[in-house]
């Protein structure tokens, strides 16, 4: 991809950050801690954090030392979703729990986190370990509601903006926004990347929930259809249950009941052919549209438009 | 009891702290967390903090107000310990993970950890929030160490050793070290109150692991022999390891692989016989005299006082 080639050596960086801020003194901690962050991942957190502390004029190895933060936490997040959605594969590969059971997962997770923590105080900056530490409670609160809402049909779209704003937008918003934060902006440009980071963020969880009804699993290392099977509903569905008739409403809810591969399959077709996933893409759109709107404050240039092209990447992106 | 008698009061104010400070924009997070914090438990972390804040001659609210982020990283580890060991009580109630499954309660022990770090960044001491996540990094640690550990009866007295220096002493030690850290006290005094807590933290842990070879279930919420069961090796068994001839060893080792009830109450009466409970209670009368010891740095008074009366009710607990 293009806007990636250009960002080669800072993803390079980071990448070496990652794993260079990585100590543990009980060597297994490590051990999963690696495996989870080597799983891949497009480093997304990492790199909106040091594109949005340059953008406010900061430039030093600090931005980097400091990005793995976000993917600690991404990743521990991932550790414990493994577990509780008893996933068997994490990007084509076997998840940890897999390889280490639930038990030292947990721990791992446990363990990534507080290193996010640690490695943000080290920053010297309290107002970044305060607002990293408040994204990182709504991430698991915003958990904690989408588990709750399993299966609830009558999950309304604002409750899904809820979920997906805690689980998902809060951190990408903390990211950007603590960019700022380590530069010492002023509060307009915060709050210009704090919008940034939590309107592309919504857009990047749409996009994924999309993904749910296309993605192939020898492609993207996740079947079709997955959090469907596990009772999840988000947008697409959301839309076609809202637009459709009531006798066609009945007959989703049998489908979504017994959710064999072949009802999942009739579901799937049921949002197509309503237009769900047009209509979650299009809020998708106009979320990316807002985000990039929100950096009107910054003059023009060079990290500006990559700042933008990520946005577009977000919806563009086919996993 | 005489002590817990004359700290009625600063208990109160904890406990009103321990549930003020909780606050959850999902109700289900409060809920869990409530559930598992109003289970009961000591507060002895919380305790610890106030009393050496105030040796150090702190004494405003602050110190009452802070001394939550003890107790709620204590129990989001044994949020997540319940789900690890499949334990179906808790302190003679059905534990979370039976009420609410696996999943809620990994995620409400990660709310309840950042939770805690949020509360520690309102201090506004960046360093007390440094020393914090470093403890929970520890915490961790230890517990995957132990997990590491489980079943292998070649555990040495050193690897036990660092095994609860992680994932009990360090947690203690900071909570004495933190109170320091907030009244500004010079190096000595926080040194000192480290020392103590490190010590008496070690102490309390060998405590708890004799206590499985005494407890009753009726009495403590926790069945006799119940780490054994699970294969956790601890002092009294690896004091008993080393003393034992050949015969008797390779006696112990069958009855370990089998573990049934039968064969738990064996060992048990080996480890008796052979004095690896006193040598324990041993070791942990001499750590709370060195925990004692330190501090010396201070003049004496009815805060040292109690502080001292702490480290002996650590020993002479029997739950």
């Amino acid at each position: 991809m293009k806007l990636l080639e250009g960002l080669k050596r800072d993803l390079s960086e980071i990448e070496r950050a990652i794993e260079g801020q990585l100590s543990a003194s009980v060597p297994l901690a490590k051990e999963v801690s690696r495996y989870i962050i080597r799983s891949g991942g497009k480093r997304l957190r990492p790199l909106l954090f040091v594109l949005s502390a340059r953008l406010c004029g900061h430039c030093n190895d600090k931005e980097v030392k400091l990005s793995p933060i976000f993917e600690y936490i991404h990743v521990a997040s991932l550790l414990h979703d493994d577990i509780i959605d008893k996933a068997r594969l994490r990007r084509g590969r076997p998840s940890a729990n897999v390889i280490w059971g639930n038990t030292i997962p947990i721990l791992a997770g446990d363990f990534l986190y507080s290193t996010a923590l640690s490695l943000a105080t080290s920053s010297g900056n309290l107002k970044l370990v305060s607002i990293l530490s408040e994204a990182t409670k709504d991430l698991a609160q915003g958990e904690i509601l989408e588990i709750e809402k399993t299966g609830k049909l009558d999950l309304t779209e604002e409750e899904y903006f809820e979920v997906i704003s805690k689980k998902t937008a809060r951190l990408i918003a903390a990211a950007c926004r603590l960019g700022a934060v380590l530069a010492h902006a002023p509060f307009e440009k915060e709050e210009a990347l704090n919008h940034y980071g939590y309107n592309i963020g919504l857009a990047f969880q749409i996009m994924d929930d999309i993904l749910d009804y296309i993605g192939s699993e020898k492609e993207f290392g996740k079947p079709t259809g997955k959090d469907l099977k596990e009772g999840k509903i988000t947008l697409p569905l959301i839309y076609t249950l809202k637009r459709c008739s009531r006798e066609e409403r009945k007959e989703i809810v049998t489908l979504f009941r017994r959710r064999t591969k072949k009802d999942i399959g009739r579901i799937i077709e049921r949002v197509k052919a309503y237009g769900g996933l047009d209509y979650a893409k299009n809020r998708a759109r106009k979320l990316v549209d807002k985000g990039k709107t929100a950096l009107v404050v910054f003059p023009e240039g060079p990290i500006k438009d990559t700042l933008k092209e990520m946005a577009e990447f977000i919806i563009k992106r086919k996993h």
